[in-house]
């Protein structure tokens, strides 16, 4: 890419073009690896003019983790206009494409050195968080409660999805319409398991 | 804890006693803040002995988690002469108990800075593949196949069982016996909901 210099920008107009050189710069190499000096160097900026907007070189990185994760909510966002279990199977079909198009990102982020950053792990929890209150959200309209047990299991499924995607992404064995099957039949199997469970225990 | 100065250990022995005075102090602190002073100390040697037994800082840091999952699997190992349903809710009962009695470490180890690190990342890895691997060597026996799509099914339940826990550990809304019941009953849950997606799906 060329260095675009003496571009004229506002603060916002600025604060996103560093981040978005970021954000595709995360497409060739890990975060850990995406220097101030060559972000700077790419947006014809000093680097202390990202200082300037960042902070530091952590920030700069949490603020491109931050979009990325912010993108894969919006393009994942439930089409409310379809019937609950296509809502599902629409949210997992765009989650896996979204994921397979970046996968190099999405399994460095997740499963590389970020992943024991507090501020990035931090990041990474919000997500996995709206993700199961998106879920949870929707479970009055099946006629399931959302009880404690009822959303454990929401969590323990979201770390489901992301762990079957992850292995799927390394190692494709099965398609992805199966795997998309695989994850959406798997959340009201671990639901209504714990439905079944409390009613064993009486609970 | 008395520094135990001038014992004559053999090596083996020298070495099981640091690993051990690092595990012991994991229940304390992280492990990115268990110095090789602070361990030379109790042990009464020197800083340049533990360097001959561990290499590097690193390198006793991943023998201590080694250590820990090795533990780990050993307290959960299953007991072949129950019935497999019971096999299974015999490990979840003990890797909850295990996981219990030495939360901290577990939460800080699975989610912290640890986390992130390649060396210690691997250990959890192949941890969690023997976990899996012990849940598919029992499939056979309950009639059901271990097709690519369930060893992926199988994989994602060992995330959910640990995301489940995790969450559980810091927020116990739920009794420890429900918790061994969500656990077990998730994982035919999963298994055999892919094998409904398969029918399905006529594959």
């Amino acid at each position: 890419m060329e260095p675009t210099k003496r571009t004229r920008l506002s603060p916002d107009e600025r604060r996103a073009q560093l981040i978005d050189l970021g954000v595709h710069m995360l497409t060739e190499r890990p975060l850990e690896q995406i220097s101030v000096d060559d972000i700077a160097d790419r947006a014809g900026v000093s680097r202390g003019l990202l200082f300037h907007y960042f902070g530091s070189k952590h920030d700069y990185h949490v603020a491109i983790v931050r979009h990325t994760s912010a993108d894969m909510l919006a393009r994942t966002a439930p089409n409310l206009d379809l019937e609950p279990i296509e809502i599902l199977r629409d949210v997992m079909a765009s989650y896996i494409d979204y994921v397979s198009e970046n996968r190099d990102t999405y399994v460095s982020l997740l499963r590389g050195t970020a992943s024991g950053d507090p501020a990035m792990r931090e990041v990474f929890e919000q997500t996995r968080a709206e993700m199961a209150r998106r879920v949870v959200d929707q479970l009055p309209t099946l006629g399931i409660d959302p009880t404690p047990r009822i959303a454990l299991s929401v969590r323990g499924w979201i770390a489901f999805v992301e762990e079957a995607t992850i292995t799927w992404l390394r190692d494709p064995e099965i398609t992805r319409d199966d795997l998309v099957e695989l994850l959406v039949t798997a959340l009201p199997a671990v639901a209504l398991s714990s439905q079944m469970a409390a009613a064993l225990l009486g609970t």
